[in-house]
């Protein structure tokens, strides 16, 4: 297609073989240089294809690092932009103080809204913000003889010699991690075992695999039980599911805010009665008959906005979908609001964590790297993201009673 | 902190009044250029956090556009790395040939993940896809006197000439959009109108709601309702929920193909009977076990990936995630493999699309703005993307058979 | 064990053989009178485990009805104690007037509970009542060979042409039935085909079942596709599902009523707040909470013991459990009510209508047999169900909102 | 309306006072006797609607402990048609040997299908049946201050020497019961607390009712929060609920067998593929696609009928109806049969268990009463429950595996 003049002779050739089929992409980065791989394979591509890929090659990433953890077969960049909104006072346990929110998205009027919501939320003086639990789990699925069979596997798994000998097996695989729980689940002959585990500041989806790969050895050589897959789907990964949303997935966090009734007024431009209404007719009766798992209002995009950012992983959306918003009278008249996360899967290590766009965003909280002690900033960033969950949705219901959604869509052309 | 030698004299004193919080970081845009104002506000979080955002400031993005469609607050952008799998045959009504799938992540091995199951796939002479239904819907909620009036309301908005008088009426907001159907749901007082939409090559959400505003007021002015809140979650968006997977939303596109047993054992390096037990245990014993609304190993993963390369919603990872896996042995003993993806909301314009490097994504696989005639390109993407979530259920399901999940993640650091 | 002396020497014969294992249970019908044989029955049954079974012989049933259309190898009848409540005043479009509920129960308290609910409910002018669809649905499921062809067969089923045969056909295998639709729902290769019948006063499952079982012929005739199951859950029968909460299935019925403060205070000794806050944060709040189908205190309960009493099929209870309760101030701040029951299978012919005391239950709610025009009896029952419903969720929340539950309980043994 | 000569002059004064609304129905009890009281108030609802009740009348009931503990406002009883199907084999750890299955339908066709069920699995040298958790729930919601008193009420409920003064309290209140855990779940400032106990051999719910009032007591005293309603729907009874099928309510049961392919063919009419195939599409996939909580075909039937004849609650089926049926191919090509049923609520104590003709089906289960030690009469009636739900959906799943459902119900009336 064009000259491809950014190549040298040897790379020309590869391209060269590439195009016609004789090296697959994949082979591409043992044969040339990390960047010089990146762009034989979109030249690749783009011969293909016949397409100019231009602006997906602005990369300042250390593709050393990324091409290794992060992406196979790269070909270039994809820029999301960002924006913050704030300042948003959390007052929680790990996270205390005023936080810019970094938020990753090409949906506008996006961190508007949010940004609405935290100043609203300042001016009550911050949210609450508070942990209940913070386990990752990973349940592998074994197939038993028989109910009789499960059932004597079940009891084995229960008893606490098993557990301190798991605990064990377990703590070789990983240098932060912890198991702390198990429980069995049984359907006929099938028997789900769902390991749970402290990860410390890593959201820690890899750690668990690893660490169970080790726990299915040790019931194979105790208790004779191979497993059909290493997740049996009652882990419950990226999928909705009402044992994340009742057991917790990830951290189980919630945040509220008292909003005093003139707030409302002036920031939102509508009364507590009515945001009341409204979050009562949507998020729970609505989604109730809708037969939904997620009793909020949109969640999911400041959650997503805040993964792309901070370089968590953005199929975890689904968990952090679940949420419950509610909304009350106090008795004075002002708005009590909350936001209930029963599944928020993040870390400070791992994943794309460590690029450095991600890592800038995890700066810019307070939360880049592991905490000290160990889990730590993957608490704080949690408790941050509910927050700012929370802004969101006050934000939202807000507009949604004062009933100017579909304007500010037209406007800002979401 | 620094000297920032890059602003002029007023735009360093913009800066200095910004932190002083005599300007809101949204003010900014008005008082700068583009790219100074992007500068100053990173400047300024730079120095109310005392932290240096060296890595988000690449970007080459049209300013002018992204400013005022996609972000507000812009401080500058995430680099997600992109990389591709394939070639994928495709056999679609709309998606005829070969790709190459995008797919933007920070999770090491999914790109090689879903790699080999395009791989797989092709060698089987590719995916079957079809789209059974392709709507986007908005369902405001209304409260009524009482049942009776409900029942009025419901009977009204059913009459043949309402809905006419609706059609005409939606038809006036948007050029492309149409209105297609519209069902009442009852819970005492309350009612939803849960609208739908022919939205073609957009995804539809903001045409859709600036539409649904004018058929509120319709319903005001003919029949007296007011209602409480645009959207009474009925619709369903960004949250799991049963309506959808039941009725669908967005594209309801399912893909299938049938795998040579020799080419499981081959590339997979297990047997159809045993991928076929995997996903008889795991996507539906065991999300069935979770009480989970999604039946399937990863189809959230595929489809954050590419909806991050593609310019999509991210959030809309959430409706995508709820797809149905299904894995069976022929009478010949080869291994039938389907996925069914009931909503999926997708896109050729408006929101991320036209940002650079998204629409060369979209390029790539040919469907870049709006197609001929309108809607084909948005639903040969949902084809396409059908075909990439079938791609990494094949693989993973595989993994997993072949007993080497764990080992996967470990080397490849996911 | 005894001399059996009420038998004469045939009838010993039988007994004798029946207890050798000569003649199985099922035979007896064939070789002795009716009353004989149920008693030859019971006697074989107590000789077996050697125990008296001298309270379940009381039966005023005409045993020839009854083992024809009603029970298989019968031994006896149970008697359920049979209480009313009332006069419970309605407002619907079938039932107009005041109404003493039938209740079939052995809990107690529960009567008494939903008699104080009639009373609230009658003293506030009686309860509106609205049936917003009335349908009975089946699901065969089929087997197609890929999803191109389950495409053309949803394709096909959705041709006028094809429904106009397919009533026709439905048509010539009921008298009163009529098929009212039919919707296609796909998972792979996998189709579901949900017909909606319009079943009059029958509940209509066998009428339902039947018609359906022709309308497969003709399938099988025109397009060549045999169903693996005449149901394939999707009906959905007996199971909760959201596809009946979001659809309906039989009588979707929604019952409210406006009950003054005062009266509030008087007969429910609490204030109207009170019980709108216990509503809100248990039967919607801590049903989301719950991962729930149901939004309600305790619908089944009244719904179960007006199945037993009307000889309903008291499995259909699980349908009726997925009923949503709401309660909300007016303006003036007065309590209103809500149930809505999406789901209510119920009739007045066949099944355990014509039983004699189920038969008298039906009588007293004027609803005995086909109505004038057919389809309104079932419709009245309906309406009456609902109201009571209401009744029971009024009392028991009230209760709650008092906290005498549990006094309640202790005192009436439940 | 008629004579009413056989009530003596003071009861046909109460009658006539009744009739004029001057004696509230309830208050008959305490001014006639037992039998009067039920045949004045039968009258009086007879001369108000103008109807002729025949039926109902028969009754031979202790009438004394009836309107006691089971009924109020008693006008007499209905009789359900008791039929038995068996023996059915069953290999538990309180239920080993043979049994005939008590069942109360008014549904033709039901008895039949079991007993054909229970032939097989008898044939097949009975089912394995366990039993793997035994609680009953009950969960009262409470509203703190904000999600920072929510947490401390949390931490405090999980204290070991809370739980303690917990157990102990909770003991006093009950002969038999145990308090063996407790459970807080969040959301926002409303906590629920989900007690579990220990109940024996009583159902329960009347039991842990009254002990959790008490221990609501003890948290007012020494945590200072009060219940906003004794039950907050997370116990969660009577409702379809996720938590119960993922946690389990009452007893969590599972019955399995292996059916040799020649029993399949001979008793069955069809191959084992083929019940594979139809359990798959239908209790999995089918229930899967229509949202649904229960994979199963028709347990609510077996539970409802075995309930009604026992003494059971009937609205407890809501519970029972969310079981697991699975069937699989083994090694040798005979069929794996299963079905897990998470929340089956039974007992031999207390409800409807002391009345009469309840009373002789127990008995023939060999259940009557307390078991010795406490407990195993309700595990051993749980165990024999599950058994013949099993029995039910082999025998649903072959008819409509060998396609003659609908005959056998035109044929059988149902």
């Amino acid at each position: 297609m064009t000259l491809r003049d950014d190549l040298n002779e040897t790379e020309r050739d590869i391209l060269a073989k590439v195009t016609k089929g004789e090296i697959p992409y994949h082979r591409i980065d043992s044969l040339a240089g990390k960047e010089a791989a990146v762009r034989i394979r979109r030249y690749a591509v783009e011969d293909s294809y016949g397409v100019e890929l231009e602006h997906i090659q602005l990369c300042s990433l250390d593709l050393e690092a990324a091409t290794k953890r992060n992406i196979e077969n790269m070909i270039g960049t994809i820029q999301v932009p960002l924006g913050v909104a704030g300042p948003l006072k959390v007052k929680g346990e790990f996270a205390e103080g005023s936080y810019h929110i970094p938020l990753a998205t090409t949906e506008g009027a996006l961190v508007a809204s949010v940004n609405r919501g935290c100043s609203v939320i300042t001016g009550s003086d911050g949210a609450n913000v508070r942990i209940f639990q913070d386990v990752m789990t990973r349940a592998p699925v074994f197939k038993l003889d028989n109910v009789v069979r499960a059932r004597e596997f079940s009891d084995w798994v229960k008893r606490p010699d098993v557990f301190a000998r798991m605990k064990d097996k377990a703590s070789q695989t990983t240098r932060f991690g912890e198991l702390v729980g198990v429980e069995p689940y049984v359907a006929g002959n099938t028997v789900y075992l769902r390991f749970s585990y402290d990860t410390k500041d890593a959201m820690g989806m890899n750690m668990v695999t690893i660490a169970t790969e080790a726990l299915t050895a040790l019931i194979g050589d105790e208790f004779g039980a191979i497993p059909v897959s290493l997740s049996g789907n009652m882990c419950t990964d990226k999928k909705p599911a009402s044992i994340n949303t009742i057991l917790g997935r990830g951290k189980t966090v919630v945040a509220d805010v008292v909003i005093p009734k003139a707030l409302v007024g002036e920031r939102l431009k509508c009364k507590p009665e009515t945001m009341v209404d409204v979050n009562y007719r949507k998020n729970l009766l609505g989604s109730a008959r809708a037969g939904a798992l997620g009793y909020n209002a949109h969640a999911a995009n400041i959650i997503a906005a805040m993964f792309i950012a901070c370089g968590q992983d953005a199929a975890h959306v689904v968990e952090g979908s679940t949420a419950i918003t509610t909304m009350e009278l106090t008795q004075y008249g002002d708005l009590y609001c909350s936001v209930t996360i029963p599944a928020l899967a993040v870390g400070t290590v791992g994943g794309g964590t460590s690029l450095g766009p991600q890592g800038d965003c995890l700066k810019l909280l307070g939360v880049k790297g592991p905490g000290t002690p160990p889990g730590t900033n993957s608490k704080k960033l949690a408790e941050i993201v509910a927050a700012a969950v929370l802004a969101g949705e006050i934000s939202l219901i807000g507009a949604q009673a004062a009933g100017h959604l579909a304007r500010a869509h037209a406007e800002l052309g979401r």
